[in-house]
């Protein structure tokens, strides 16, 4: 895949950063010494961290060059690295692994997260939090799309670029025997959005990037005429001409 | 329906607690004047409002004495007040209606909450948590049980204590008009109990009331073994022997 576009991914920052700090509000830390925010992005999450904990050492990591940049530029004072959680060790002082909308690209991360989670000291804390929106309209349209059109041989992967979420239970199963305790929960939002279009802006700056990648522009434009034509149909008008974007997301909390 | 009995209500205090303080975290008041806390109970969630906004004046209101009382003695400073929400009407300097697990009980709700949001002055809030529960197998249970035992006459009106929730859109048009903002979101808990049982004396502090309440008690007993038998198949062990019960709640945050 592409770097990821920080500028697109801005875009709706309010309503993403909604999650990171829900996922923060359940953290059960007065004074961590080392929180790392694993998948930092721009900084928005990190950000947060930053606010609440002025005197821990925040230390953000990233795959994205661009994303690094723009998270260097908003928090200069903080450490940014650029690093695949899939291959990284967290420092051995290290209290809070926060992971905001990061693990769902990770392969086999249920496994990751078990690594994680036993590399810390006790009290240490793993706040994890993933969209779960694979069989929502928006993103069921996407391989849709992608079935039904001309670059169906170049997309056959798309999909594929996200693993299923466990349901609670899996989770619970796996984790609970590294830790003291764990609290797992979904939230669904719904952000209040302008227009249908404005869904597939959402989308375009993260899950649609597996699919329109891959196309060349022509196709790219197709593409996009024919999974925003779907999302129209697909999420009525409320009253007011609104539309809104359900959203639901996994959150998972375990004290070392 | 007798008197709501707080002790049994308090049982599973802190897990029923999280949601009036996920609640509370979504509410954007720094220092409000008077803020009511709508069928307060026993003034767990009012001891938020306390904490949150010491320099407030904080109100309580219920219709069960028993809570009344041990919300009274548990905040002696404040002040708690005997009162149906259905037709009571806020004071007018109130910056905050807080409702948490109240509203599923009251008539007619989207009538009342329009009805309440309308009494506030701009820039106050109406926050609402309600469980969107009924489709879970233990709610489902309670209304199969009563189907098909005995006492299917006499419980023939107890499924109909709780009105169904709207989807979220429904509350955004109905609210949306009234207010310069509205966020609507559900969680759903997955609150970890130490067995099958354990779900059953969970609902026997609130939903289950309308079931247990109009029989006699050894019909009651007989209820509670069949039902506790069908939670105990439905509600599988998890790899450490407790049981996840697993509890979506619905929560409404409208500025006025």
């Amino acid at each position: 895949m592409d770097d990821w576009s920080a500028e697109q991914y801005l875009k709706f920052e309010d309503e993403r950063t909604r999650a990171s700090r829900d996922l923060l509000a359940q953290v059960p830390l007065s004074a961590p010494r080392k929180a790392v925010d694993i998948g930092c992005g721009p900084g928005n999450s990190t950000e947060l961290l930053v606010d609440r904990w002025p005197g821990a050492e925040i230390i953000g990591i990233d795959t994205s060059a661009d994303m690094l940049r723009r998270a260097r530029e908003r928090l200069p004072e903080q450490t940014f690295i650029e690093a695949n959680v899939a291959h990284w060790v967290p420092p051995g002082d290290t209290d809070l692994l926060f992971a905001n909308a990061i693990f769902q690209w990770v392969p086999d991360h249920l496994r990751q997260l078990q690594r994680l989670l036993d590399t810390l000291s006790s009290g240490g804390v793993l706040a994890v939090q993933m969209p779960d929106n694979l069989d929502e309209p928006n993103h069921v349209m996407m391989r849709e799309v992608a079935h039904s059109g001309p670059w169906r041989e170049t997309l056959v992967g798309a999909a594929r670029a996200k693993d299923r979420l466990l349901r609670p239970g899996g989770y619970y199963d796996a984790l609970r025997p590294l830790c003291r305790r764990i609290e797992i929960w979904h939230t669904i939002y719904n952000h209040v959005l302008a227009e249908a279009a404005a869904i597939v802006e959402w989308v375009k700056g993260t899950g649609l990037r597996p699919f329109l990648d891959p196309l060349e522009p022509a196709e790219r434009k197709e593409f996009l005429r024919e999974y925003t034509a779907r999302i129209a149909a697909a999420y009525p008008l409320q009253a007011d001409g609104k539309v809104l974007l359900r959203f639901p997301r996994f959150f998972l909390v375990a004290i070392k």
